[in-house]
């Protein structure tokens, strides 16, 4: 029903009663859910109000009267939610299953928020979520073990993937298309002689997310190992919302310069010249961190209001300071047939320079967006659970 | 210098001082910029700072004391101001142009903002941007002005499209490479059998945004006519900035709810299941409009603490009725080669249903996002002003 997830169903309406605008659903189980005549009456699943080529829904609230209310509801049989409404005797029918998932009180809200699994050094040396080249890309419940991981943890490492040109997108596409961008849609990581980007060097690169001054910035990273012979190019991840949460929890005036005042990023080349302006740590609503957006490579001149300069900079050196310090630090060698992907919106990575005189060090990249990521899941989850 | 753009001296130093951590320079038109020690030290262009292969910076702020401060000042004959710091002797040296260019005052800050040109039916219709294929395709200049209507009007028309397919991704690739989506490179709007979208049906789609699904909406649609002989199929646009102003302007509850209560987007298909959840009008820190996300037929299940589940709907009704009135629609009919090209996070566009007793109907489609028009723009000012 309602496109393509099958709502199983855990339990069944023992009530349905009417209170002000609202209808209660009373469940066996003890617990009780309101729906508002508006949203029910938005929400019919009916072949008129649901076009059945697309399964989108052609009626539109202003249609009806505000004040619209039921001329009946009655609970059927087969504990499906029957309304027949004031206005044009509509008739909405509401499977228990479909209701109970869309159930709107804080609890059943609260329940639905994803908690991520933040780390430390220490957490992630234990738990490190490490995956078989063989087993993502053959068998789907590993998949979604794999995505669940990379969503709650941000970062995961595959071994043993097959030491071949472009595998990389071939692993990516296990999820979706790859995000395309100014450096191509997979990108190598090699010296180069006319580097455009400093991971175009051997040089160190302090920690950072990539592409800082895109307004999305992408949302995993690949990075496949075709060789390591050179000494020295180790990676260091770090968890972004590890360092904010910190910061927020013992440098408060900090932390608050840092999700509040906007950064400047630039990125200029030949043909591109990006630039974005936001700041570095980002809280939704609920005062929940959902993204650090971080380069000091690609910093452009900060453009704040000049009273809050001083806290401003005060806030970013200790920004870079808690990175390089070690117990936030998941210190790492990529070897021939290393995966890594992690998100690009909380991971920081940062690479130590490397001495090409005793061997080659080649990369591959590419990115795919967090839609993306969240999509495969749910459609494994109609799939597999 | 620093990178690319070129800065060209419009005003000159005549004086600096020291004042409290900020070095006060005064231009010879009269005007004065203050600039902090730390953001000084920090833009310092010299070839340990930067590194001159990707012309990226490798200094970090955290590596000087914070208290950092210059020795010495100089304003020299040719007008470059100098610094020696009192940290290790570092010597940098500022342009006055790049200075002037990046002064962080409260009136330069201003200037430097982007207003936007927001239209109703009667403007529109006496000022739509209109150009000439050839003109867009071989005159950088033509592009330059186009793409600032782009930006500033959120639409404009091309005309005389050569009739061939795929030829409206060598239009977007004017500006850079294409948005991929689950719809493809380029998406073909025609009436199909098994239609995954409304889109691709002959329905009557109303004003929407395309993909508000995703976490951040396409930021440019093109949409190129290779053949409209079916009757009906009209397009109608609507400035969603000039609606949001409306409701703030006239109804400030309304337009408090849809700014800030989460609307819930979904589509699902076979292959994907996309959803965002997003305040409909999206504002800055400055209480500028932003950005503006809909589309009635993507709605999921509204999913808000009920308190606030009637103002939602009240506001919500509000909103479409509003896209209904005929004083912010620009109607228009596509005809073989004409192209439109608009701000998908601006403009709402809509189609009316067609009857293809009469003949066919083709569009052709394609993405590109917003960073993309402003680097081109900023590649092209580097070129031609």
């Amino acid at each position: 029903m309602n496109g393509y997830t099958v709502y199983k169903t855990q339990v069944n309406p023992k009530s349905v009663s009417l209170n002000d605008r609202i209808i209660r659903v009373g469940w066996d189980n003890g617990e009780q859910s309101d729906y508002h005549f508006l949203w029910l009456r938005d929400n019919c699943h009916c072949d008129e109000c649901v076009t059945s080529l697309s399964k989108e829904q052609v009626f539109e609230i202003c249609d009806v009267p505000f004040d619209i209310k039921p001329l009946s509801v009655e609970l059927s049989k087969d504990n499906m939610i029957n309304i027949i409404w004031d206005y044009k005797s509509h008739k909405s029918s509401y499977h228990p299953a479909w209701l109970k998932q869309h159930c709107y009180s804080q609890e059943a809200r609260e329940k639905r928020n994803l908690k991520y699994k933040i780390w430390d050094k220490k957490l992630i040396e234990k738990s490190l979520p490490l995956y078989e080249y063989q087993d993502v890309m053959n068998k789907d419940e590993i998949l979604l073990s794999w995505l669940y991981d990379l969503r709650d943890y941000g970062i995961s490492k595959i071994v043993n993937v097959k030491n071949k040109l472009n595998e990389v997108q071939k692993v990516a596409q296990r999820i979706s298309f790859i995000r395309e961008t100014n450096f191509g849609i997979v990108f190598d990581v090699i010296s180069k002689k006319s580097a455009n980007s400093a991971a175009y060097t051997n040089l160190k690169l302090p920690l950072h997310t990539d592409l800082p001054t895109r307004e999305l910035q992408p949302g995993l990273q690949f990075l496949h190992c075709l060789v390591n012979d050179a000494s020295g190019g180790e990676s260091i991840l770090v968890d972004g919302f590890k360092i904010a949460e910190y910061m927020r929890e013992k440098h408060k005036d900090e932390y608050k310069a840092l999700s509040t005042l906007p950064m400047s990023f630039y990125n200029k080349d030949k043909n591109s010249d990006y630039r974005f302006v936001s700041p570095m740590i980002i809280s939704n609503d609920k005062d929940e961190i959902v993204e650090i957006r971080m380069a000091n490579f690609l910093r452009g001149p900060i453009d704040i209001d000049g009273k809050d300069m001083e806290s401003f900079y005060n806030a970013y050196r200790l920004f870079i300071l808690l990175t390089r310090d070690e117990k936030f630090q998941f210190y790492h060698r990529l070897n021939q047939g290393d995966l890594i992907v992690f998100d690009n919106r909380r991971i920081l990575h940062a690479r130590n320079s490397f001495d090409l005189k005793e061997g080659e060090r080649h990369l591959q990249g590419c990115y795919v967006d967090k839609d993306e990521l969240l999509s495969k899941i749910r459609i494994l989850e109609r799939e597999i659970i």
